[in-house]
């Protein structure tokens, strides 16, 4: 077998100077954004993910907040627990965060409220990833509309939020349910959860958009990482 | 230009019978399923409608229930009328019944509610179908979850039902909701109410095949002759 | 305003000689397939059109067969029987045919099915496809599966034809029924009828796809013509 | 490895007490809706599996009917009957149910027919949720429509129920034929069962939803337990 | 023609109190939600929004903030002034908001970007909502990213803002390219602007909901309301 | 765990007969249809499935033809080939026949045509489905139109068959090429060969339905059972 | 009818400077792009059209090349008529170009072929597009596959481009087959000429983007000048 | 278990002459088009991949360029370096080329420039099919918008390219906005990185088909050999 090649094209194509590819990393951003960068583990290999998280060692914990590593897997894990032992790993938010321990809180109360028990992962990354940018949150499990109870059993737990993030799969009808209830704006994660006509997320997803309530905004399929950060910046103050 | 051609084949293609066309009626449908036929009128011309009304003047009324036409312009309703001008005619439900008064309820009560006034007119579609079949109905009009107190304050009527039909755009929430609070089977009618990522009543029609809560038989968009008549079978005794 | 432009490029942009732009006939078709052309005229202009019917018309008739002109709205008509003023034209076909009358019917029959009165326009123009082509045909209207018995009273009539072309919209079942019942290929026309969830002819087209009989080719969504073209193919001998 | 962490925000993550978070079970809804609660599994862990159950047992078995575990592999059945030794398990249906025996049925006949041998999972899971909610049910295999004589000596027995639950996938034409020979609703489940142009159950769904004859309520595609659960509600009395 | 029926069932089926229908105002609304409600015109008739109108009219105007007319063509709009000659009319976001004149600005600055000339109508829409719900908001338009100079000249602007409401169509791709650039919440408005594969605003929906900057929360297609009223929620303080 | 449960409702859930419910085979069908029946294997287990060859052992080879087994995995190979130990098995295209000789072939020839050497076990199974129906077949491979002189070199083959099979994936264009060459009917086979766009098999189905030259019947993604069908029906005299 | 409000937000709302929201003109584009600017009209009234050409006229005409103005209707072209009498119209195209000659071309051939007379006003606008950028160009209208011999017969002239924009709507089979004649790249512009499964255009779209031969770039749908200038760009220099 | 079967018809199916089968190579293919053949390996079994790489091995290398293998997993791998020992192997890329080493680089620069990590083997596949084809290349990693700054700052190396081939997944926003900053074409080529709304990069596929800069031609999704053969056509001369 031959050797990886060089890009200077005659007989010797490129090698990829694998440290240099994925070593771009925003070190700005915690400064022009406010919060740090996150790392999304899929996609990537562990030894990449490894060489991202010794990056992130040598150069010394952010000023504020932490490092958070998502959609990792075990072997993402593994990788980033060995350059960075002392990380907090969230196996079933599937979430890594650097340092350990999350910042002391600051600005409004945030809420992550999850329809059903198989939607908790995904509530898990939100709750986590907000906790992990500066916010106290409370976790708010199972209380999807089927049993309306139950929802309205929670309201003057979510009408203390200044952002409540709902987590729902199948119908994806709580978010607007919620919306309806609290002045707070809401952040709807539709989530994978359900089968068939669920369409991996899709009838949930398109159920949010059309809430018809104002005031949710809508993240992607699965996100909690992004429904987490949204809320946290909607907190801020 | 040629005359239309007769299907001998040479030189002289097949003239098409429109009488002959369109009377396949289904005058056994009756006594085979317990309900009289209906005209889809969508897609039909007004002769071919008006033939076809003719034909059941001729015929004389059913035995039982009413012959109906539905999603009926106004040139299909004018022709209807034309041929049996003792029908009714409801422009909102685009629907004509023959003969125009519905026959004495028996079985249970058909409540049906709609979300939006968006939805009124396939709720009324809904509703006659049902009154039309042999049932007694009640129409309650905008309850959408965006207001949950308007939903609630109708649950004893919706508890009094045989059959609840749910007619509901954009998220289509209302019928999964309905079927938590009774114990009634809800029929759900999405519409095609909304726009955007609505995408003409998929995201209802999605929502609601999805609804967490059982006991939700859905039907196709906009269908309120189908969801009326599906509750009428469902509550005939 | 400035006049059309040449392709010179230099300040005189290509004029289109519109004539040379649709006068590349396929005259060897008919020698090469069997077959004379058709003119499809949605999306050309009336002009067009009749540019294409005065060329036909200087080029003398089809040795056999005859030109048809598909999908031809009123002003498409017009243009054509301007230039071949003897021309046969269906209205509900949509369709013109030169020379007026069909040829001599060779091969074996073929029957022409459809499930609904509002399907006639596309079942009409597999008929009359067929028939120019040279088949000996007869149309069936209004037989779909909601009345089965109409649908069994048909049998002989269907187990006689050397292809059945069975036109749908909305469940799209028929073509399945009749396969399974019937020796002879069936060509399966889904058709735009229906409303909400039948997208257009999606539903139908997917049913048709998926019949559990096997000896069904689908054409596409409304295509009478592809669907007559293919039965007199098959039943050339 | 940091331990997992909690709310109160600084330095210590919320632990989930996934106890609490899996507890919110229902116990109202037998009472409200009149059939006790269903645990869909898939999802769920074996251990919140487990943890339910083990939680309906100190509950103590409701009052009528039984708790139903659906959608449930290998190790969730594991789990289940650890908790609930007694529990009945259909492999086949992936159902488990307890107590192990169903209640004395009553109300009217539900007859569960599916269009193949490999509907029979979807079809099985209808059967078993309508008896443990309290009805006498019949099963009937593979009587689709490419064999249109399996379905038509099937029709006596058809027409005997109160309530016809048709499983089918592939063309998903067998409701809408069904709807056509009875009086009595139907229930419709398309089924995931076919490929390509099938689209996991796509094609089935559209075919119910837009099938001819009324009287046809659709649930979600492989939801055997939503088509028995509305069937039994249909046949209450 | 027979009069509309009424719904005792027999002989005389019910007539709709059109009045009745459309007077479950959400007068709670506001106290409950902090904004007071919205009439959605798109699929009601003049004659429904002008009775709603007078309705409020009657009622008085509300405490704070203003009842707001979405979606009201030429025939709406002549139907609420009709009622409300006072009333404040856009045509170009297709708005009225009674009474006339916005409240006293509270909370943080507000700034709506659109993409395109073709994105305003949207962008107007969110700009007027979110004044009169309080805000002070500022309007930028086309700054897309083609030309990237015209984004990063406004980027002192965006960073302003407590909550920046960026609307496109086509590839959707602003919201993303401003999240990454500021801090505060950004509220993304896909629109139905573009042709082809932008399929109606589904191709910007996409773009945005998979945003590779997290903070951005989306809403429906055209949904410029929304857009300003989930703007308006979080810069409420 | 409790026994499988009887249908007698009381205390003891139906068992199925899993013989009874498999064995509803279409023995009329060769008579009916004049092709013997054929067993879609996938989603059958390997225990039904062999319940089913030893149904057909014990009922004695077909008159004429042969019985298929279509799709089946190696697991369901070793059941049919251990109740039919002569049974001829092609794993390329997953079939088995038996009895394992092809009738002495009649009618007209088929040539199969594959575009690339992927779409080789869909071809073949076009192919022995043809022969085993009782036709001559010959097999075409790897002509795509990328390399348009591989497809004309066939030209004299394609043309002396009486229809042609072809089986192409990713764009699907070699059907429609065909047509334009041959006079025979063409049955297309879209196959879900390619990756991103092509979307399973879409791609290529969506072109074949929308081929520019009449003569083309286009069956389900990867269905080369219904292709060979298809082709020996039209062939058949 | 009260009066636009102003942004000052408190009882007057923001007026829209529609001069200002429609003159964020990229005057720096040739110098940063190598080509002029284009106005996209759909979407934008003809007054802001018309104030937009106003602006150019004052601006003086580019250093090289023509400000295009795309996708313009009658009303449009008005508009930009007024202002710049001397612009060259092409309402085939639906394009309007100043100053009105294009310029001397340089670079390599563009040819720009069609499928069908139908696709012939988005390959009238690709061609127009490339010469105002300042190629020499040729048009070859309908040379689609149904007929392989019209293909071919073009040979020559395809080989002699430096790049060959190919347009068509149906199959959309056509660029793949010329990428494999051509050593030149092929732009491949899809059409929503078709109906039925051409879905306005998807069908031609996924052809195109699974074209087994590779050197084909996609743009999209209907996208004339996109095709135009991406060919533009190629055979630059 | 009988043997396979030969195409004489009678009792003995055709065996496929595997050999036969595979060996339609295009030898013309680098004659007509300039570019040597590649082989497409998914799908294949590695027996075939084999075979073909040692048909290439006795035909001797191309006279200018390799031969690509493409998707080859580590079994394909495996059996081309089997039959070609020194050919190179690029497991990230998935691709095999022989001879090993790319020719002398002639023609324009392509820079490749991914807008992730997890870009990174689609991007390293279109580097080495532009090397191989005869192109300098560079490969730039990780310059999303997300971080503006990060694409920002090689805009001197992007602009030094004759053609820039951009791979992006997610929101795929990067095409558009580097088409915007440079004179040169951009092949896009979207990926299947990201989840939920992306779809398995239809996401990113229609923000490029969309984007607002001209100058942006599509591949299919993971085409990373397309993107990189046709810039390497663009850039030839």
């Amino acid at each position: 077998m031959a050797e990886p090649i060089s890009s200077t094209g005659a007989g010797d194509p490129t090698p990829i100077d694998e440290l240099d590819g994925i070593a771009t990393l925003d070190l700005e951003r915690a400064r022009r954004r406010g919060y740090p960068e996150a790392v999304y583990c899929e996609g990537k290999t562990p030894e990449q993910v490894g060489a991202i998280a010794a990056r992130f060692r040598s150069a010394g914990a952010p000023e504020s907040g932490a490092v958070l590593f998502t959609r990792a897997d075990e072997r993402h894990a593994v990788a980033v627990l060995d350059a960075l032992p002392d990380a907090m790993h969230d196996p079933v938010a599937r979430m890594l965060a650097w340092p350990p321990n999350p910042p002391e809180p600051t600005g409004e109360l945030v809420v992550v409220a999850c329809a059903g028990t198989s939607d908790l992962p995904v509530a898990r990354e939100a709750d986590l990833t907000a906790q992990y940018l500066g916010r106290h949150t409370e976790l708010v499990v199972d209380i999807g509309i089927a049993g309306l109870h139950r929802t309205l059993s929670r309201l003057e737990q979510l009408r203390a939020a200044g952002c409540v993030v709902v987590v729902a799969g199948m119908d994806g009808a709580l978010p607007g349910l919620v919306a309806g209830l609290v002045q707070a704006p809401v952040v709807a994660v539709p989530t994978s959860v359900g089968y068939g006509a669920a369409f991996n997320g899709l009838a949930p997803l398109l159920t949010m958009l059309n809430a018809c309530a104002p005031g949710v905004g809508v993240v992607n399929i699965d996100n909690g990482y992004g429904g987490g950060h949204l809320a946290a910046q909607i907190t801020a103050r």
